[in-house]
């Protein structure tokens, strides 16, 4: 493509090709090759696994079955770990039929009994490690282990997701909860067995040493919230707008709370929060020219890609390429 | 369709067809005909705005290009406004060249020129009334409405959206607010001319008697936020998500934020928020069996839709169709 980024039609969601390449070789180095388990689920774009893969990384992490079965149809279900609970395993079994290698994150009798039933191979226990949400109690996992052998399913290991920790400013309480919970998961791993001590985020990636694979995504494009942690990546994936409106006060961008995910709060404007989204606008100030592009920066980078059909991958001022994001939906 | 709500893959998007359907009527009922210009942005579905249409509305209002699209695509391109600005109008062109008529709101020099040079044939003043986002200063309408007019465009009147007002939940403040914002409206028409007055939302569909046609859109589905305004409309759209892992002391459901928008908060469970969500979970307590269904009330509507491929119709326990979300993009 020859479009320059002046020419795009706005909203479009376009990522710095030059910073994404700086991130994931950043990352690469940290954590090489199986050691990272890119987690799909900040982009839901094969295309920019494949970068991941070509950076050494063969092993992913998925939060939906389409996004396995979407990573599978694009050549990249070596090793796919769906670390999540599922009560109907059978799209799963499927693509074990059909050569991918899945895993399944499992934490009760019924997901075990789900994943049996759906022809699923290989599970992880999902241990609960503090975040309020999927995972057995820690002294529970060596009889879930047991059960899913009984089922004839392969345990790989175990998994846990430090989800209350990642986000946390300050490093030191970063680092002190991070070693809590990793202690409750390998207490559990010594119950399980297998060879996969499977946990983290980007907010850990770099202090979490009592895991053997981490699973972080947001790394490689980066948002607002991660942006306050002081980590090695930079902002690579924005919303560009155009102005279609401006008083003497604010001024009015085409793209609107649509285009963003707004769990964790607005979006910023070289460097500060905007005044305020509606569907399809965002008003700020100062004001600037009808006509002017800007640059918004999501405040979190997951739900923002689930909202696109299509992102942008520019060089400074060129469009280089367009990728699906083909992981959307479930 | 013979499939049972307890069948559907979750999450999953799904509209009570009985209470969309009193919705619609009562909505037509208070505005009949042109009266009632449906706001598409709220659903993003031309299945949902063809019962619009069989229930006496055929002129829409819609906030993208794409919804334009796919409402003349569809037939429904009778009558066609869109509230927003754009600076490449040429697709709309496009639309009105195919037979569709189209209206822009237009609110500066630059959006009139681009509503020229795109081969658009008639537009809409667009007026500030309070809400700090698109739209002209009133005293500056009359003197674009002639700078229309003389670059060959039909003005058909003036559009002023008191978005500042729709939500409160005062109604006597709602009120007061309504009037103030439509006589800056009704001056600006003074100037202008034309035999539209567009304004309005579901929140002050009964009580801006000012406007000669309402944008309301929200009412067809409604969500938290509008539900707490004590409108004749029911919650008609849910997602539907299945409990997936449980504690003690809460439960997790497998729909997340990448469900539902966030902007006006958590979505609600039996009239209560719920604990926290996360990409594709949603924690809450009491907790609930493994297996169960629950069905989420989201916290903004119109976010929620763009999420979802497809949305299915149910009466009672039965699913009786499934719906494209087809006017999602840009």
């Amino acid at each position: 493509m020859s479009t320059r980024v002046r020419d795009l039609p706005t909203p479009a969601l376009i990522v710095d090709a030059d910073l994404l390449a700086a991130n994931i070789a950043t990352m690469a180095a940290a954590l090489p090759g199986a050691r990272l388990r890119p987690h799909v689920k900040a982009h839901k774009c094969t295309s920019l696994a494949r970068l991941q893969a070509t950076a050494g990384h063969h092993s992913f992490t998925c939060a939906t079955i389409r996004e396995c079965e979407g990573m599978a149809a694009a050549g990249l279900g070596q090793d796919l770990l769906l670390g999540n609970e599922v009560l109907d395993a059978r799209r799963l079994g499927a693509l074990a039929d059909q050569g991918a290698r899945v895993t399944l994150a499992v934490d009760s009798d019924a997901t075990i009994e789900a994943a049996a039933a759906g022809g699923v191979r290989e599970v992880l226990i999902d241990v609960n490690v503090g975040l309020p949400r999927c995972g057995c109690a820690p002294d529970d996992a060596g009889r879930l282990a047991g059960l899913a052998r009984s089922r004839g399913l392969a345990v790989r290991g175990v998994m846990g997701y430090e989800g209350h920790v990642v986000g946390l400013e300050d490093a030191a309480e970063r680092e002190r909860q991070c070693r809590a919970s990793m202690e409750l998961l390998l207490a559990a791993h010594a119950d399980v067995g297998g060879e996969l001590v499977s946990a983290g985020g980007t907010g850990t990636y770099a202090i979490n040493t009592w895991a053997n694979e981490l699973q972080a995504g947001s790394y490689a494009l980066m948002d607002v919230a991660y942006g306050r942690l002081g980590l090695p990546f930079h902002q690579a994936v924005f919303v560009l707008a155009t102005v279609i409106s401006a008083s003497p006060e604010w001024a009015v961008a085409d793209a609107g709370l649509k285009t963003m995910g707004m769990d964790r709060g607005k979006p910023e404007l070289d460097g500060a929060p905007v005044w305020f989204c509606s569907d399809e606008h965002t008003s700020f100030k100062p004001p600037r020219a009808v006509g002017e592009q800007v640059r918004l920066v999501p405040g979190h980078v997951d739900p923002t890609l689930a909202y696109h059909e299509r992102v942008y991958l520019v060089s400074e001022d060129e469009v280089v390429d367009m990728w699906p994001v083909d992981l959307r939906g479930w």
